[in-house]
């Protein structure tokens, strides 16, 4: 099975976690969502964050669904688990059963009640020495969702002092500055270059990411292909190919990344698109309006619309 | 001088406050700024908000920046006045103040201390009390910058109790079904119907927002004919025009809408346009680094294109 | 095995979770400590608690404990074990699997993200249809741990529509106003009366809590005989008897009671007592300083001159 | 008038605004009080702070009172002025007038927004270039009601790097192991030596961070005598009769601290004691209910009670 390295680039899809209409766990379209993810090129897979669900989940359903991911990819492509815990643990238990099963790294975020440059420092050499050297695992910077801000010099030392930690999830909205100033300190030597991956819902600002030095994207929307596009366009130079695809995508992407509603009008796009069967989220989740039905038909056409006229 | 009723349409543009290159009140700079709002078409002027840099000015520096504006306007469109305060004397000096320069009305954000509906109910009606039956006022709803949720039934109660509430300023991100509970409740005769403008970033969602009951958008971006030009097409039924006229802002607003660097670039563009002849922001603030002045330029011009291609 | 229902009275303890000075499970810790309690005269123990360092056991351990404390009760008082979740799904299985064990009712906390009088409701309402009409349970109200505030009207509802909530976990701090609310309601024959347990940090509100209505304290302190015996002198009617007793402890009480290290504190001071064999916390959590432990057996030595002196 | 130095001790108390019963400013209750406070031995008043309900005065009101404390004080000890302001144009601006009217020092908090060591460090640079070399001044370091967590590291950078900065109030409750290491700094030469006033309401750890450095509270409390008897006490080496001292006055302070109503209990029990015409609090503000008045009248008998068998 592959490790997650330092080398890592392109779209990693923040994977939902696919349900039937009455709830339970929906394996078969897990399988056509893994098929869906490599057929539109992505470069990885993540799994149980916070998109995926993962809290509503049992025990057992995060084993069997991680399991079923996993099997069906097959070692293609990398795939990384959320492994995020309030105690050590249970954040050792997690991971041990994970990479047992297959996976090629975790991810961490820090709680919600970390303070101070130090005391972030901290917790990462802690995490550092519960997954061990074996485990490599990606760093999670979402200060919206975890209240914690980590500076660019606080993510340097946390990269300087943990070996294991082989890549950046950036997701300080859009922090653009910090991606800058991460890359500029491996550039000029003063630090170890790892991968950063954006974490931006739907990409957001990929392509002002890209050009301060991204390697690409880990985030969820419902249209993987436009970031892998992105990515390959910016990849090969081509800025204002990488720019136009963006654009024509961008209407849908805004509507899907709205606070609160946003995974129900992914899912809802996805089952559109037949990858996965139910647009069902479990509850407490939010549900789609009749108007918000009728704005994803009518961008989702207009996108079609204006991807023709790019010949993409 | 006009007063603002409940029959508020179109854009009400949040204004900045210029500052000379040295951080100085730009009173000039102010001048070409009203008018230049009122070229691109707008209903009205809000003033003292957040992104006006409200807190960063002195007593004497808000009563001469008020007064200046009122007097450029000279009544051609109402101007609102923000008066949040964290207690009910200053905001009453505040209101008296405005409202004896010519405002039409101010604007009150809920106290980040404040939980439950009921608490958030008889704050309002603290709120009238105030202000007296002979001051219009606006209700900002803004739950990322105050913390405090605001359901639909909540401000249909500060709607009922309050006769001198004209407005909302919705800008629950995005909100959509908020606002359409809302609107649904007056158009059923069940509540008084007031004016919703919209103050979500750069009315982001602003074709969405006017499809579901919204009368404009009250917010700042440094292309408001765009918020015109959307608002209009809207209210000649050209909803494909709306949007693509939405659309061809849409990458710049989404930049200028970064969290922390947002007014940076918003009074970067205003300098670039001419309108303002500094681009200062006084301390604590944001600053622009060369790639995000490069990112802007090449935003702007495809945006360019982009019109042009439309015939805008 | 006994079932909670609203008639429950006393000192529900908190229990900590025992760990040998190496971090294991320390299971033979946890049969003193239960006799302990019982020694001490409390009606009921609630684990998997915050202060039970629920969230950094593995699934297996908390199994292993919970089966553990139920063993050694045997039924002699009523268990509660927390099952705040984010999830409905791990609720039920975590339930379901507790109840099995013989725990006489689970406890319920809100999720941080709820906001809204309806919103907490309806999250309790769906609370109640995963848990069952058999399953009797504790509406824990315990806003600086959760960010949720819950109006005593609020409160009312849940009550009202969830026949499975028989007890109210009241630590909003310290909240008299709002005990005295809930209380008065049902005493006016407005509502179901429900047993009220504060969960004010080492009952140090108790004496007035109980004055205000509450049935008794659910909560942690090393030395649960102060809360025992001023729940006893209450119910005697010889409330100066009972506020001697607290006056007695409260110095220790309050050095309890700091944020931060509390839970350090109180093993530390377990452990002198001979209840648990180590103080040990797993990470991430506090650790005493020397001059920390000087002020526990400067204010442990100076409470038992006090006692001495009050005959207790 | 005197300056604020580095040397400050004792009790710089937290002066309540007091206001006629229909809410007027009560300049004569302000005399008392002030006559009141230096009768009790303080070293200080602090104004405008939080719990003086500074932001509920108009600026005519702030300027009115300000002028009468420092009148009425007349120099006989130091008068710090809170001027924490969203920023720095309308920090200077009421630094300059409340220095004029004879203040001696002022004192300053973060905003709440601030995130990351080297953001705080950075924002206090900009405080003392703001209030200039001139002007001593009060760092506050309370997170509880900024959000602001500020390690020891970081308050040693800004006493560093701030000539003007003469005094912590610390309150980071209640945060005895920073107390120890910013004083353990010092001590061991590595920093400036600045005094340290605790803020923790009410003293109530007052006995523990004398032990740990500090050189006094700056903090409210109905009873202003205790904090300086407990002060005394401990600069006398008489450790037992401080904590005798303060044990007496614990259950009432623990009453006072309670979140919501303290204020109220505080300017009843001044109002009961002559201090203040009127317990009157301005809206937004709490109110107590007849129970609570039992509850101060019962614990207030005890106390004297108490007192009186310690011979004090």
């Amino acid at each position: 099975m592959p490790r997650l390295d330092t080398t890592a680039r392109g779209v990693y899809l923040i994977a939902v976690t696919p349900f039937t209409a009455d709830g339970a766990l929906d394996l078969e379209s897990t399988d056509r969502m893994v098929e869906f993810a490599l057929d539109c090129g992505v470069s990885g897979l993540t799994v149980l964050g916070i998109m995926g669900e993962a809290t509503k989940l049992t025990a057992d359903e995060s084993r069997t669904f991680v399991g079923r991911v996993l099997a069906r990819v097959a070692g293609r492509v990398p795939v990384v688990v959320g492994a995020s815990a309030p105690g050590f643990a249970p954040m050792r238990e997690l991971t041990a059963s994970v990479m047992a099963q297959g996976a090629a790294g975790v991810m961490v975020a820090p709680p919600h009640t970390l303070r101070g440059d130090d005391a972030i420092a901290a917790y990462f050499e802690n995490v550092q020495a519960t997954l061990g050297d074996a485990v490599p695992w990606v760093l999670q910077d979402h200060p919206v969702a975890t209240g914690v801000q980590m500076p660019a010099k606080v993510i340097l030392r946390i990269v300087a002092n943990a070996p294991g930690c082989v890549m950046l999830k950036h997701e300080d909205c859009p922090g653009l500055a910090k991606l800058a100033a991460i890359r500029a300190a491996s550039d000029a030597g003063g630090a170890r270059r790892i991968s950063i991956l954006t974490g931006n819902g739907g990409g957001l600002f990929l392509p002002e990411e890209l050009r301060r030095g991204a390697d690409g994207a880990m985030t969820g929307f419902a249209y993987p292909e436009m970031m892998v596009g992105v990515c390959r366009a910016h990849d090969a130079g081509d800025l204002e190919r990488a720019q136009d695809l963006f654009d024509a995508y961008l209407p849908l992407a805004r509507y899907e990344q709205q606070p609160g509603i946003g995974l129900a009008v992914r899912k809802h796009i996805l089952a559109e698109r037949g990858v996965i069967a139910s647009a069902h989220i479990r509850r407490p989740g939010p549900a789609l309006s009749a108007v918000d039905v009728e704005d994803i038909a009518r961008l989702t056409a207009r996108q079609q619309r204006r991807l023709a006229q790019l010949g993409a």
